[in-house]
């Protein structure tokens, strides 16, 4: 057995050499932190990485690491809302530092949304109508909503998720896309009795494809969701994981695919007998700087 | 202030006795099960009711009280997932008492496909695929995902939430939708050049619609994801919610929409400054069938 | 394999019924609730029962049950705090609902003390001070705190949990008690130089002869912190727990006691490798009405 | 309102500056570590500062950081089992690298105990006993908790959180020494007919005087339980708190003190209306390593 080495911290102290502690120490929380990094190193190596993002991460301030680590991704999957905050920012629109504290109703006043502590002026949907009236003839053919996220990457000329996508090939899926400020744009279409072409079914076949062929697969799970799900099904019928790593703050005990253990999949056929997996049970915007701080000196 | 009246067990109670101890006592989590029913029988008598269902609920046993519901709801979203699971259950399979202390190498050896405690037999794919092999000819031409989904539910012939959504014309959102094995089963049509035309956007005027014509809208979230969210933007540009109740055991602070608290939604305009709601902090598989147990009497 | 039988819902059901339909569904939290249940009924009937009692559950309205409870309980181990709730409400006060979305500074000005939606007036101090001007020179002596617990008990003469433990004879631990309003009510004599000769480990010995004499021991533990792990600890060097029901909303993951599932004492030797256990993780003022409302009809 | 800046991460990135980064960013969790980090170096210079400490924090690898953070803490108020598993270490024992998927039932043939993924060996036991049939004579005669912890700590020759609080004269509160490994040691001692006559309820006057007589208090909870209580309660009869960090994962809802939010306390007139404070909703081995990580460089 491998003795509990105390976390020393040195003034001046790097992130990498900070996580390398946690590693030393090696169990609860900062223990999971540790591998995770050591997983993610290796994954990126030596797998085809597919990465799903649920939950507010452009409001909670990771838009940049998002960015960052679409450099080491080979499939990005997401919730609408990712995509549509990462939009909004793109379109020149911020989110803005606020308090959970507050009177909901002085904010709706003020025209101000809340995700959490996170505030967004509800005006930023005429910025999105704007540029969806501008270009929704370019997006109405497209069949499948991989196309048409990579054709609304290709629109989209300022640093942001859609254009990296776009720019490096990485296939974007996004299963419930009606569900999120860009849905609503093309309903807005949809009632102005426009045609949207894109079919709910027909990129599963791209990303099983990708599951099938890849010599190894790897996964990074930021929050759950359908992004997590979506990318689990793809393994099921795919290969299985050789790596995993997720972080959230669900629970497994109500059973809910978001909170379940990483474990669970082996029984599905999802990830490997003898993958190298950690869930790490921490807030994505503390655990994630701290894994992707201690990574980037590593790649 | 009114006084906690502490809850007082008789023998041969009733649930719906027991949930009026609970309210008369009035705080924490069993206080706010006593105000989820006043809200939600109120809900029913005077609103359009959406209900949202994430999460495992039909492995976890909540099957029946979700058919029973249906009978006071008139919009039902929810996951792939859970209907799939209908599915599953109608063609004659089920889910059975497993455990969460399991060795997952072993269920994978025996075709067992785990969710926490709740097993499923692997080949229940054989009679979904027999299924829309038999029936992918009737759905491949339906446009929307609601009217996928109600097609489906009529080429159900079992007691089901398929079948009573078709039955009692619910109609059923679920923008996820490929996300499932379901979306799987179309996957294998579309892999042998089948084709299907269900597009991913058409349904949003149908939900849109719905929560702006009603006179007033109440919200029910079993668990949050896609459900809830699709909901809640149908009544940002639809009409506020004068009641809701949510179930979830997610947290608030890492700020994604699953854990977000309802009162958030009055800065949004999705729920009405004076409405009554209440944020229930328990697994569904136990919060629900207290809560439905004591509304059964009061109907 | 068990198949889950969906919990089915009937008009006018008994909560003893409803539980059993849960215990049926066997799976999730409501499972749980289930199996807590039959564990408790079969442990009360063979066992000598530990309940350990954490968190704020007189404020919650759980004090009639944990006054039935007694009737079926060996030793009762708990924080001062449950204690000093339980002399106040004695003493004529009582706990008023009121809200988690308040304003503290305002609830600071009007003189009220909340625990999360849970309100408590200031002036209680008064009548907690005038009965420990009264009583102290009863008390002074005591040397053991359970003994101290009883002296106490056997002063209150309202129908209380203090009372009850005395007239039943059930002993009391409170290793923390210095921790309490009671310890605040201490101090004020210290420091107007009265002496209180009560020690700190003197009943631990108390505690151990019964965890090491009874022939099974059974523990229940509502919460989690100093009474779950004083019990856990008796054990330990006592006979190992037989049957165990925990119910807590604290997570496992950081690795402290009150969150650590109860199949973690196997390895101490706290929990027999056969016992019959179960963690319930749900919110005591919903799970314990529910189990204990099925149980009364049982005994 | 000030922007959302989203969190960069440079390659050799420091801890601090990566904290500067995420309280730029200033939502969601990662905002509150970056306030955490601002009020406690505030809190260091300006006030009384108590730290309460619960949860196996020894067994996760935080003692060095704890001993290091006694460098800038004026009381220190603990669980029995902290000063155990710190006494375990200083005796010359460890804690090891486990795992939480593991048979129980194995572990405890090979004598191990668990607490989550840390491994302790019981034989630990034997050297704790060794040392209390060495020195419980010095022990004896101590009247109250305190005194006996810092005779305690002069006994300890080795570094340890023990001797620097003794060494430091920094008291050392525990109300709840009895429930702890060193509680068994002097329950060995009981039974042996030996007194012991440290008292209950006397050093509840030093922490009241503490709380009394500073200019300001400050309060760093690591996880809740009876250290965090006590040091509320001392707050309230004392002077209010001027400055609050909290790190837990335990949740507010059930109404507990380990969960209660820290603003709860301005109601009792234990945390100032104007303080400075942060709830930090995270395991406090990923926290405390990252805040204390960037506080290092400040101070």
């Amino acid at each position: 057995m491998k003795k509990v080495k105390h976390v020393k911290i040195e003034k001046g102290m790097k992130v990498n050499d900070l996580v390398r502690e946690m590693n030393e120490a090696g169990v609860m929380g900062g223990g999971k932190i540790g591998k995770a990094v050591d997983i993610i190193e290796e994954m990126i190596k030596d797998s085809t990485v597919f990465l799903g993002v649920a939950g507010a991460l452009v409001p909670g301030g990771m838009r940049e690491i998002i960015m960052d680590m679409l450099d080491h991704v080979d499939v990005f999957v997401c919730t609408g809302a990712t995509l549509t905050h990462d939009l909004i920012e793109a379109l020149g629109n911020n989110h803005y530092q606020g308090s959970e504290r507050v009177d909901d109703k002085e904010l709706n006043k003020k025209g101000i949304d809340r995700m959490y502590d996170s505030f967004m002026k509800n005006e930023v949907y005429q910025d999105l109508e704007k540029f969806f009236d501008e270009n929704f003839s370019e997006l109405k053919n497209e069949e499948n909503i991989k196309d048409f996220l990579w054709k609304l990457g290709s629109l989209v000329k300022e640093k942001s998720i859609l254009r990296k996508c776009y720019e490096k090939k990485i296939p974007i899926f996004c299963p419930g896309i009606a569900d999120s400020g860009i849905g609503l744009m093309i309903w807005g279409k949809i009632v102005n009795n426009e045609e949207c072409k894109v079919k709910a079914f027909d990129d599963l076949k791209d990303i099983m494809d990708i599951a099938m062929v890849s010599k190894k697969n790897g996964v990074i799970y930021l929050g759950g969701g359908v992004p997590k799900n979506y990318i689990q099904q793809a393994l099921q019928f795919g290969k299985e994981a050789s790596y995993g790593v997720q972080i959230t703050m669900d629970r497994p005990e109500p059973g809910g695919s978001s909170g379940a253990e990483l474990r669970e999949g082996i029984s599905w056929g999802k990830m490997k007998e003898k993958a190298k997996f950690v869930d790490v049970i921490c807030d994505v915007t503390i655990a994630l700087p701290l894994i992707f701080g201690s990574l980037k000196d590593r790649l």
